[in-house]
């Protein structure tokens, strides 16, 4: 394997360990927990894996002795960077307590645990991954675990390793399957730990007990540094509005952070558009305002951040595109619209919507109808990241400066160009902050595991100090359940964390956006550094140190 | 201003001068040159400034007294890492020479020293700008400087601030004009001294005096980091082939160079699709192959590096395309399409095209022909850059492949997913290697001023050494000019160098691309570093050392 000279020098860094993790580690358990939302319902629910307590990790004095245990290690959804130091803290942990425990990757995500397919995990794998992105030491993929059979056939493979654990990193949903895998294997006595960790780069995966999730800080840094590059060129060729979206299913917090780190002229956020009602072409209206008020001091250029997930946070389009997800998901679309192309779905569909958002669905350009009807991801969601919310989005700002300007309230140019940042993020290399946080992460799962603990999350908090300060814990998964909707039903899910009006992060957006519409703010933060000053390389993202300033 | 951790730390970076222009400076002339073509012609039209010989600075014992002298700058054409600091080179060398020296940067490219818009570059000013990206210091701009009015009116503006030379940064075109500048100036013995600076991202101005043009250094990295980035996720995902289009008007070193440093499944090289006179439908087949022989092995994932010029190097295209500039720069365009849109203009074009060229513009799909016809930069250039080549490709291999599978060829799965990255490298934080560059490009144009010398272009060579080894000097434009057609006109140019097919970057890729086809080789070079080891920070191109390897 031909390695980059960076990737050379990185694989020596060894991450910093919160003291709590470094020598022989005390847990601490504090009062018993309940969960966020329709306590009873998850309770009944969850009867063996709920109301269990907080727990910490502290020095402890006295050398414990540990038997010798195998793991087994699932990637599971998109990838995030610092996915392998998870892995990596995870091993050196379990290999500390006791040189002849093992630990075993399942393949190609959740389904690898399920059919059986998997690859003991050595330091000669190990080392190659040190400090890397990515989630290519065993793959990743997108099967739900939530089926009997599923658990079930999981379970052979569990005794046929002789596993004493097995750890799903992943996202809101994923956290939430690994519960019911916890839940199914404590309610038949199987004698096997699960443990959730906490990855997403979209940021949502948050609460207060989960400062953040892994991969949003290097993300964000990496769509920050081309977002940068992008307004370096817009303020020297002062010609183009570039229309800039960023990954993140659901929230904006990615958007959010990037827009704190460059400063860009625009920067909107689905929540506040969802909370004031706001219809697309009040989105519209209001970029180009500022493109009117720019071009009367003579600047036709500009930058605007657009999350990905926008267009479901138009109240009329969360309508429509809540009926779109039942419609697809019906068993009228299973029998009439199966195997429908493009246009004759859009005609089916067409044929098929409510008379209360017809109208939505017609208003939108025809690409975009279609882009919605093409179908959804594995988790029965409409796959936003198809939509070219940024073209839409300038298409009608075109349109609208036409108007403005043939009624004499426009007088400038207007030229855009576009950019979509995603996959370019998702295994950028992790920063230092991620690197220390995935391996603190994974030695707290190791620990979680040693303490006989299932059905928990590991966490680490106090990010937002040097890592040495950080704490390092766990978290029952059930604490941070609700109810909620999907494809119909009603299900136990993780709450997801959104852009909170109120927080820290949104009300500096809201103090400074103003002055950062007209004039010219923007703020170029380059690459991540790994080898320089502090501050330069070992800072966490502006919305954690916003969310948890003193 | 407030600027970011990085560009703090990065303030204070005191770029790498060669040994030749630390201290006192000697200049060594050498024998005269001939231009590179069409000799008798260049003369012709270069009386002033032809012939001339090339020139070497080296560390001279006594000390030079220098005259107080006033310099502009102009930036010209796209924006590239490094821009700033051939200004701050030639600013500290102006001020090193002569405290009283003076430097005005001309704002907005060469259109500024036309309108006498200028703003006097002071210590102040030049220090908020050392080591960073972009061209936002003065701004750029893509007016040519050309006519016998833009070069008067330019001289009413030297002569009102006394200036005793300007200095044009910019890519061959912008040089061309530059040495046309001098030659004006020298022919009515206006006195003052026209200097060049080789610069392009596209790493298209480069000759065996010109080593490598700046900005491809640091473009070529942040691309590579991004490119990078997807393969570790296409590797991690395993699910996707990523169509990654690549910045360059024309030439594929940019493609080349990334290919080299990430090492992807394909990399198409247009100048190797000239020269084997291949089809669209050729490349086409070409990528379908390697998706199925990836397929029999189960990868159903993979990259593809496209530069943004492929479609005018396919022989059939080039035809069309230069019939097409042709067509629309003629009289008959002017009048009769003047103000056409889209659907009208493709269909004036269907109308007026031969019919050796209709084939060829009907074969492609209409958005595409539509792109072609959407009008043409102001070098008379097609834009090449609107054409979602990218797209276009993976839809046509789309179709192949579903051809082949009807007819058993193909069993697997193709998803593709598509990427250009062109304005996120251009003003990238500049790499250390173009930070140095540049910074001695700068000091070196000083030099060629206070040696009395016009028409020459600034140059360094050795830069496959270290900083200090480098040797600075300087080389007549006219030495680098041959004669090509432009508008269906024979003008004298410098001559763009393309990727050699016998050189060494290009073998290097002919090698090694069977093996990255079929296998997975992905290199991730991650985001550059200024802090780190020197072997992570202070390496050239691939392109480069492979050129220069001993």
């Amino acid at each position: 394997m031909e390695i980059s000279a960076l990737q050379k020098a990185r694989s020596s860094y060894q991450p910093k360990l919160p003291k709590g993790l470094r020598g022989n580690v005390d847990i601490i358990e504090g009062a018993p927990t309940e969960s966020v939302g329709d306590q009873a319902e998850i309770k009944r629910l969850f009867p063996h894996t709920y109301g269990m307590p907080l727990v910490e990790f502290a020095p402890a004095k006295e050398v414990k002795e540990y038997a010798p245990i195998n793991v087994g290690i699932i990637l599971s959804g998109g990838q995030a960077p610092g996915g392998h130091n998870v892995i990596c803290g995870l091993f050196d942990e379990l290999k500390k307590q006791n040189p002849k425990s093992k630990l075993y990757g399942f393949l190609m995500g959740p389904s690898g645990l399920v059919d059986h397919k998997y690859k003991e995990l050595t330091a000669e794998v190990i080392d190659k991954y040190r400090n890397t992105g990515g989630f290519d030491m065993i793959g990743s993929g997108r099967t739900k675990l939530e089926t009997k059979e599923q658990f079930d056939s999981g379970l052979e493979i569990i005794r046929q390793l002789n596993l004493n654990a097995v750890i799903i990193i992943g996202g809101d949903d994923s956290n939430t399957n690994a519960c019911m895998l916890a839940e199914y294997y404590a309610s038949i006595n199987a004698g096997v730990s699960v443990i959730g960790c906490p990855k997403t780069i979209d940021g949502d995966l948050k609460n207060d007990q989960i400062e953040t999730s892994f991969g949003f800080d290097s993300a964000c840094k990496t769509y920050s540094e081309l977002i940068g590059n992008i307004q370096r060129d817009a303020n020297s060729a002062r010609k183009y509005w570039h229309f800039i979206k960023l990954m993140g299913r659901s929230a904006s917090h990615i958007a959010l952070e990037c827009a704190l780190q460059t400063q860009p002229n625009i920067c909107i956020i689905s929540e506040e558009v969802e909370a004031n009602n706001m219809t697309l072409d009040d989105v519209v209206n209001q970029i180009c305002e500022v493109v009117v008020k720019r071009s009367e001091e003579g600047l036709y250029y500009g930058t605007i951040l657009i999350p990905e997930g926008l267009i479901e946070f138009v109240p009329a389009f969360k309508r429509l595109i809540a009926e779109l997800s039942d419609l697809l998901s019906s068993d009228l679309a299973k029998t009439e619209a199966k195997g429908l192309k493009s246009d004759d779905l859009l005609a089916w569909i067409l044929n098929h919507v409510s008379a209360e958002n017809l109208p939505t669905l017609k208003s939108l350009p025809e690409e975009v109808a279609k882009q919605l009807a093409l179908g959804r991801d594995p988790h029965g969601n409409v796959q936003v990241s198809l939509i070219e919310t940024e073209k839409m989005l300038s298409e009608m700002c075109a349109k609208r400066l036409d108007e403005w300007k043939e009624q004499g309230k426009f007088k400038g140019k207007f030229a855009a160009l576009h950019h979509f940042f995603g996959y370019e993020g998702r295994c950028a290399t992790p920063s230092n902050f991620d690197c220390n946080y995935c391996y603190a992460l994974g030695t707290s799962a190791a620990q979680l595991v040693a303490n006989g603990k299932t059905g928990y999350m590991a966490i680490v908090k106090n990010t937002t100090a040097p890592a040495d300060e950080w704490v390092a814990g766990g978290v029952p998964i059930t604490k941070m359940m609700n109810l909620e909707r999907r494809n119909g039903q009603m299900k136990p899910v993780i709450k997801k964390a959104l852009v909170l009006l109120d927080g820290e992060p949104f009300k500096e957006l809201v103090e400074r956006r103003k002055d950062w519409a007209v004039n010219t703010r923007y703020v170029y933060p380059g690459p991540i550094q790994y080898f320089g000053p502090l501050e330069v390389c070992d800072q966490c993202t502006m919305t954690l140190a916003l969310e948890h300033k003193k």
